[in-house]
């Protein structure tokens, strides 16, 4: 079984980019993701009313931990615990910590469990002790692990950046993408790149410092897919050839480092020079937070879609996603 | 148009004292408030049915987000999403952080947004980018910047202080009042002495260290109004005299100290000695959390209201404050 | 009145375990967790609903604070607020700061209030000053104070202790149970060991290093009840007497430290070698978290509950003590 084979249906559990078909998003992810913007506009319902779930987050990230709570209240359901800051002592053999920890909130009997893991590959530890559906709302290999073709994962973001695509460009067949920044220890660009690897003709730059370049395994999964990819360390080769320009922060909190200002490396900032250099009809994301990658003059060109239609678009995916995991007959 | 002519009507966001008139106070805030009593004690109502509100604190004040979660729950309101430490990587440029963060949470379309800053004049940053309402749960200009008339305002705090003493003292025309500590890095004292600057006859006496006074904004706002004060290092001098002494804590946190057993800097303790000065009819206030500043057996003294008075007063005007946002015709 | 004598009936706080009565636990909270079983088999009820808890942890223990937040919600009630670090000032007399914080909950007329303390004997500080009840969701003595009967403890893990060995054991007159590990700082064997006073004829093994011994008042009180116990520094002597094993973790962020492998001390894993010692019925307990006192390898024995069973029964002991506390006529 290939990897790229894998189906959502019968395994509770979304975990990696790769065990979603194109089938499926096209037609039940993307046309729920629709339907998700009037259930907002109409302040909510109550399809999964009295579902509970767990918000359990080892790495605080407010952005994606409050999408999942509107998520669930603009749906009817709650979450009954959450935790920004899971990690109770730095002594804890980590994965151990991790499987008892799943396991005990498991007994509690939630009816699906938000998972933010910041080491290891921490949501299929959680997913093999789980019959309780657990959401991998991002996780990473450790610096210098080998690579599984599961870890450094956030598949929900690349639901929201391939829905984001859709609905700005009209499809994502044949688009040419640049993915900037710290491609080494950035988990959206990964989860990202597999979920493009659907789609036919797409190309990927994958423009980055040489020692923050992608990894093998995307590249390996690229290669056997209908995806042309190629690297290099000048956003400005690629600007005026591209439908996407997907920027990304420095993995500061990851021990990585980028000198966006030291050109002997490359040129990897989003600025009114990139801006310039675009097509018309492009679009710029960010999965966000963002430092200092993009300047503040990107934000009002009409290109810009970090801060609002992605942002949406995160909000009704997530929306979708659990309405089809905890309510499909709904 | 000078500012404390700013209504609050037209404007969704609640960031700084001046913005509201004495009569809206009057008429509206305490009349509100005092019907909140009765909310309370017939354990909620639905006013807010279905509104979802986030509480977004980027500095920690368990109290204040207390209040704010017990005044949307009684009112049938909920808090989707709350964060005590929302600052995720101090690498960030915060003003940009702090816009970004308040666009997203924007996108995700809340009723309301609590907001607790710990440098600059967040509020405001918020508000420019935001129409849904801001609440200012208090920010600060950070040490040395210039002060803005907007900038290092807790006004929800200062509509409790004054509810109190209106509740307390029957009225806020021609009282005096001692406002006693680090005066020059208090939120809370700045908001309530733009509030009373509404009121007529007032005197305020600014009881703190040389090196803790209170900062010339405040100053040259009560001298184009009808408030009288003036500085002093000793609270014995004016404890007798006062109708409210208000204590405040010293801002360990934001760098100041004030050592109160230093007598050569003065005289700044809540004690036995000063309560024997004080008049019968005078009220002890505190914004709390408290230090050392007011001794034990203060607590105990009728006229202390810090404990009880003053926080049933956050709640019940907290509360008619969100429902005169997200409710008025309610 | 001796303390075992205090009944919980009148008094509306939860703080340490003596304060129960064996008569109180077999007959109601036993009988009333197993309805809650089926409560939860009917993912809940509305007997709380309306009711709001505050959940108030000065340490972070998100197995617990999870345990109390799902209790409230199968119930239909709801936690307002709740936090995982009050702490606001490392300055603040730490007592004080508490007094004054329950005193401002209290304001805000929360139906319960769940509070885990790290220093001191938190949970009777917060009682003295509520008549909310105050529910002892840990806390302890400052390392070399002087003990008190009330401190040190955590009851509502020592009712799912009791609730696991009556289900799984089918009673609790006559067992022998060892407590392993750090005794001095560990909460769950103080309050365990007190209720266990509470039966006939059962006998405690201290398995410990010599300095980590269980503390005097606990021997105390076990010396005028019917209670037999003795102290060894080797599991591996009373492995195959004992009906239960209650493994315990090394107290890390109390500054007690075990190296379990330096076997000058003694022996205190729960490995594959005590585990061959076990009788057959036997059933080997945790608290929880681990770090790494009980070898992986015991986790599938059918004899291990700690991930399960007892678990499980802290949800349905804490529902049942929350109706009996909140809603006893129902």
């Amino acid at each position: 079984m290939e990897l790229q084979d894998v189906k959502f249906e019968g395994w509770p559990h979304v975990i990696y980019a790769q065990q979603f078909s194109r089938r499926w998003l096209e037609q039940k992810l993307f046309s729920e993701a629709r339907n998700m913007r009037l259930v907002v506009q109409q302040r909510g319902c109550d399809v999964l009313k009295g579902m509970r779930a767990v918000s359990f987050f080892y790495q605080k990230s407010t952005r994606t931990a409050a999408s999942f709570a509107f998520a669930m209240d603009y749906l009817g359901g709650r979450v009954v615990f959450s935790t920004e800051n899971a990690r109770e002592f730095s002594g804890a053999s980590v994965g151990e910590n991790l499987s008892d920890t799943i396991q005990v909130l498991h007994c509690y009997e939630p009816d699906v469990i938000f998972l933010r893991y910041d080491r290891e590959i921490g949501a299929e530890i959680a997913a093999s002790v789980s019959d309780i559906p657990i959401i991998n709302a991002g996780d990473r290999q450790p610096k210098g692990a080998p690579v599984s073709l599961f870890s450094g994962q956030h598949p929900t973001q690349a639901f929201l950046d391939v829905f984001t695509i859709q609905e700005r460009l009209g499809g994502i067949d044949g688009i040419s993408i640049a993915m900037v920044g710290d491609l080494a220890n950035g988990r959206t660009v990964r989860s990202l790149s597999y979920l493009l690897g659907k789609f036919k003709g797409v190309t990927i730059y994958y423009v980055s410092p040489k020692n923050a370049q992608m990894l093998p395994d995307v590249k390996d999964y690229l290669n056997r897919r209908d995806v042309k990819w190629c690297e290099v360390t000048d956003l400005r080769e690629v600007a005026s050839l591209v439908d996407v320009v997907y920027q990304t922060r420095t993995q500061r909190e990851c021990g990585g480092e980028i000198d966006r200002n030291n050109y002997s490396l490359g040129y990897f900032m989003m600025d009114g020079t990139i801006l310039k250099m675009m097509k018309p009809n492009s679009i710029i994301m960010h999965p966000l937070p963002r430092v200092d990658e993009i300047t503040p003059d990107v934000d009002s060109d009409p290109r810009a879609v970090y801060l609002k239609d992605q942002v949406k678009a995160g909000l009704y995916t997530r929306m979708a996603l659990l309405k089809m995991i905890l309510a499909p007959s709904a």
